[in-house]
This record gives structure tokens, C-alpha cells and sequence, in this order.
């Protein structure tokens, strides 16, 4: 796998070049190519890259190759990408909308002396580079427009979980009437599950001869959508529980008003007195006691065991799920894949 | 005309149900539903629609009838408002980038008390509208992908466009250097001209059975970006020297330091002295004093007269280039008629 993951990257310099490369055809100067090529560089490449790889990995296992021929390993590594490339959109776009100061150990793009507002446009710019390079390396197969249509729905998917979780949680409003269970679930199903965990498995489905109206997308989707809440919903657990020293950060849920899984399970169970502690501690920077004060009340309410009896429930059903597959259409390895990446990890 | 138009906007609420519609699978509350239907309504519709009209009015020339087939005549309107909502989605962006108060004769989006920064993913959204109506309407047409790969290509042009001017002429920093005649060109070109003038044409086109590496796309091009920099060229001119009374607004680009025609004309023209004054007095809000003087400058060069030569140097241009159109590809009169809506208006 390691060195699926430096293939992958090493790979990335001829998409950038794939964008570069033909921008004079538009008019672009040599500035205007360098600013773009910036850009890119510093907002799509980074971070785990897990989405962009899975889709490499689900070609293999579809495939049932270890090596997959060249032409077919290129175009699973330009779909892996779009994915990567999709995330960066939204990411820069994200970021702005959520004031955030840091993306992957870095200044947040926007946050650049000289980019400011302009990544609103970036983050455009960011969205078509995505088709450009399907036009380029998929134009002539028969599942082009299937392609293009899923990357615009998956898109639109992701547009209304980010608008549900922006009027959740707008910046400086705390208020907890807004958060509920059905809420945080429909966040995390629109804004992460689907471009995360369907997007790479049905990019590879169509790479790999799925017809767009074969039974087997709503198969995916029926255990990616709920392995993604899950993954989603364990990130909410880890950022409170997981080790610093594991997870790379401190986490600040708390304090940033997030309208975490763990919040609104408390939200479910409180007495109108807790619910007050909540009201009153809840989205507070500082001091301290506040999330400490929080944090007390998730103990008292017991919402570590909550999780733990979710997330036991969550694999099982997924396991389940798994085992009734019909692998005529798509090899169940292609999910216990996915599950045993998520399962249990502790960063 | 009067009723094309009237039937065009009398369209526009069956577009909305349409998206709206679907929302519930998406699994949209009616809240969220609410929502976007405000906000499409809010965003959409307005304007003069010339855009989205001249979609319906080239393919009523294209095919020789006043009276377009009932289905004909419903995809011309569902390309026209894809139009409309292309720009929609770029004026809302822009409106954040720009700081601007109001847009339409009301505030722009941005600043209603609920919107504010969640208008980036707004626009995001009303993106996403355009290809869930093409799908809805175009998905079982020949030539449906063929419009995608153009609405792409249009969007990434508009927004290579929007770039160079944002580093052109950004908010708060008044520097003449930047401006020049070459990238006046390209920003009118690219962030006007195409989706403006090339894009309803070319729809109108592969509507009309036009195959999309036929040549007449290349013909449009030619006659049409250039009709589509006269335009914004004029609009430049209109903004210092129309009569308020008839364009409905009193210009104020010199005090908004906009990388205007006339000032990069004036540029190329100066002696140090006289640059010296545009460095002085160029894109300050206040006193008045600093855009007459400014004004007199231009009356100094004599600017107006400049401008008088370009006008008629660009429509004998034009004329020269539409006579000798191919007509077995395309009626000469669909840029007769774009030419003559343009050439010597007022407002």
C-alpha cells in the first residue's frame, strides 16, 4: 500500500501540469499560470489522501489484480485526484466560511497576504480543473457523462450538508435548540459520507464496467452512506476521548460550538438542569472550566458507553450488510476493505 | 418581443418547482426547501434577461419561425434561464469579492441579516441547479453533453476572468501600474464576453443540430467575443459619459477604481505630469473634486473622441465580418441582430 501512496503522489504533478499546460489556450499569461499552479499546489496536495487512494484500491480489488495495467492504473489514479480536487474546493471555500486559520499544519489559503476573498474565485477555479482533466483523460469512454453527472450530484449532496451545517451552527451564535440527532445525521450523511466513502467506490464501479442503472450503486451507497456517519460520528468521539499524542491535535469541539454527535446525544438525554449546564458552558473558547464543565456531563450522562454501544451496533449492521452482498455485481472485500480501515482506528 | 419576454419570465416558476421538487429526496426539510427557494428566487430572477432571451430569439432565427414548437420553444427557455443562473451564481460570488452594497436595486444577498457568508455556498448551490435542469431536460439529447463540456468551459473562462480582475484592481489598494490596455481586454473578454454573448449563441446552436467540432462554433467566436468587448466597452464609456436619466444610475467607476476602458486608454496616453495627476485623484470615494478632475484629464485627451473612433472602428469590423459568414452554417441575421441591439445604445 505504501507504495500505492507514493505512486499516487508522484502521479500529481502531471495533472497540475495536465491544467498548466493548456492555460495559454485560454489567454493566460506566464503570472496567471503561476499563480494558478501555486494554488493548486498548496490547496489540493496534503493531508491522508485516504479518498483519492480508495479509489486505487477499490479498481484493485474490483480488478482482482495486485498491479493494475497502465492505462487503467492512470485513469484510477486522475479519478482519485478529482476526488482530492473536489475536497480541495470545498475545503478552500470551508474555510473562509468557517474563519478557519489553519488546513493541514498550514495558514488556511485564504488567510495568504495575497489571496484573501480571491479564494472564493480559487475555489471556482479549483471546481472546473476537475473537468478539465475528465475531458481530457475520459472524454472517449462510454461512462464520461456518468462521471461528470456523479461528480455534479455528489457535489450538490455535499452544497446541502454544508448549508444545513452553516444555519446549525452559525459563527459567534451559540445556540443548542438548534442542534438535534436528525440534524447532525443529515450533516455528516451530506456533507462527508457521500463525496468520502460513495464518491471513490462509485467512480471505480463505472471505471470498472458497472452500467450507471446497475443495481449495485444503490448496493454501495446502502453501506458506504452508514460506514461514512459512522466514521464521521467516531471522528466527534475521537475528537473528545482520542489520545492527542495518537490523533495529532487537541481536540476543540467544545469550545467551537461543533454540533458534534457527542452534543447532541447529551442534548437527547439531559434534565432541563443539565441542559442549562449546557446551555452555559457550551461554544465557550475560554477558561478552560467551561469545556471541562461539558466534558462532566458527558461522564455523568455516561455518553463514552453511548458511543461505544453505536459504534458496536454500527459494525455489526455493516457487517451484516457485507455478508448479504450479491458479489456477482461487486466483491464484498471492496467494503470489508473500507469497514476495517474505519473500525476501531484510533486516529 | 414584449411577449417572448413575458412568456420567459412567466417560465421561470416551473425551473424553481423543478428543483425544488426533487429536494425532498435529497433529503431536504421544508425549511431547507424554504430556503433555496428564496434564495433561487432572490438571486435568479431580475434583471434585463438579455442573456437568457437571446438564447429563445437566436433559435427563432436559427429555425426561420416566429412561433417556436411547443417542446422547441420550452428547451430554448430552459437554456435561457441556464444562463441566467450561471450568472447568478458568479454575481453572488462577486457581489462578497467586491464588497458591493446592492445589486438589482436591492442588497445584495450577502448582506441580508441571515445570509452573510453562507452566500459562498449559495452560489455553490444555484451552480448545481443548472446541471439538474439540464439533466431533467436535456439527458436523452444528442447533444447533452456537448452542453456540459460548454457550460464548463464557459464557467472556467468567467472565472480566469474574475481572477485577473481581482489582481487587477483589489479592494483597497489603488495602483494605476496594474492597469493596462491588455488586461482590460482580457478581463472584458473572458469574465463578460463568453458567457455573455458566445454562450447563449452556442447554445442555441447545438440546440439547432449544429455537431460541436463544427465550424460555425469557431465563426460565432469570432464575430461575438469581440461584439461582446465593444459592449462592455461602451458600458465603460456609458458609466462617465451616458445620461443618468436613461441608464438609470449615476457612474461612479472612476471613484470605484475600476480598471475601466477609459482609463487605460488615458494611460497609454499620458505625459508624467498628467499620470501623476491620475495617480492623485484615480479611485478616491470622496471629495467630488478628485473624479472631475479626473474627468478633465479625459476631456484634455480627449477620450471621448477616442472612443467615438473605437465605436465606429468596431462595428464596420463587425459588419465586414458578418457579411461574409457562411450562411449554410448560420443565418447572418443572428449577429445582425445581437450587433444592431448593441451598436450606438444609450443605456
Amino acid at each position: 500500500m505504501a507504495t500505492t501512496r507514493k505512486e499516487f503522489i508522484d502521479f500529481f504533478p502531471q495533472l497540475t501540469e495536465d491544467i498548466l499546460s493548456e492555460l495559454p489556450s485560454f489567454g493566460a499569461t506566464p503570472e496567471m499560470i503561476a499563480r494558478i499552479k501555486h494554488m493548486i499546489e498548496y490547496n489540493v496536495m496534503g493531508g491522508k489522501m485516504n479518498r483519492g487512494l480508495s479509489v486505487v484500491d477499490t479498481v484493485k480489488i474490483m480488478r482482482a489484480e495486485k498491479e493494475l495495467p497502465e492505462d487503467v492504473n492512470e485513469k484510477a489514479m486522475v479519478l482519485g485526484w478529482a476526488v482530492e480536487w473536489l475536497q480541495a474546493f470545498f475545503l478552500v471555500a470551508d474555510d473562509i466560511m468557517d474563519e478557519s486559520p489553519t488546513r493541514r499544519g498550514q495558514p488556511a489559503w485564504y488567510r495568504l497576504k495575497d489571496v484573501g476573498i480571491l479564494a472564493i474565485n480559487d475555489s471556482f477555479i479549483l471546481e472546473s480543473c476537475i473537468y478539465r482533466l475528465l475531458k481530457k483523460y475520459f472524454r472517449s469512454e462510454p461512462y464520461y457523462i456518468d462521471l461528470i453527472e456523479l461528480l455534479h450530484e455528489t457535489s450538490y449532496q455535499t452544497e446541502l450538508g454544508q448549508m444545513v451545517d452553516l444555519l446549525t451552527a452559525p459563527e459567534n451564535d451559540i445556540n443548542l435548540d438548534r442542534f438535534s440527532i436528525q440534524k447532525h445525521g443529515y450533516i455528516v450523511e451530506y456533507k462527508t459520507a457521500y463525496y468520502s466513502f460513495y464518491l471513490p467506490v462509485a467512480m471505480a464501479l463505472l471505471m470498472t464496467g458497472s452500467a450507471a442503472d446497475s443495481p449495485v450503486f444503490q448496493t454501495a451507497k446502502d453501506i458506504l452512506i452508514p460506514l461514512g456517519v459512522y466514521f464521521q460520528v467516531q471522528d466527534d468521539y475521537l475528537d473528545c476521548y482520542g489520545d492527542p499524542e495518537f490523533i495529532g491535535k487537541i481536540g476543540t469541539d467544545i469550545e467551537d460550538n461543533k454540533c458534534s454527535w457527542l452534543v447532541v446525544q447529551a442534548l437527547d438525554r439531559v434534565t432541563p438542569e443539565q441542559r442549562q449546564i449546557l446551555n452555559d458552558n457550551y461554544g465557550r473558547k475560554s477558561p478552560a472550566e467551561h469545556a471541562q464543565r461539558v466534558k462532566e456531563l458527558y461522564k455523568d450522562l455516561d455518553i463514552e458507553g453511548i458511543y461505544k454501544a453505536y459504534e458496536n451496533k454500527a459494525i455489526s449492521e455493516l457487517q451484516e450488510k457485507i455478508s448479504k452482498v450479491d458479489e456477482s455485481l461487486v466483491p464484498r472485500e471492496v467494503f470489508i476493505a473500507f469497514l476495517n480501515k474505519v473500525a476501531k482506528r484510533t486516529k
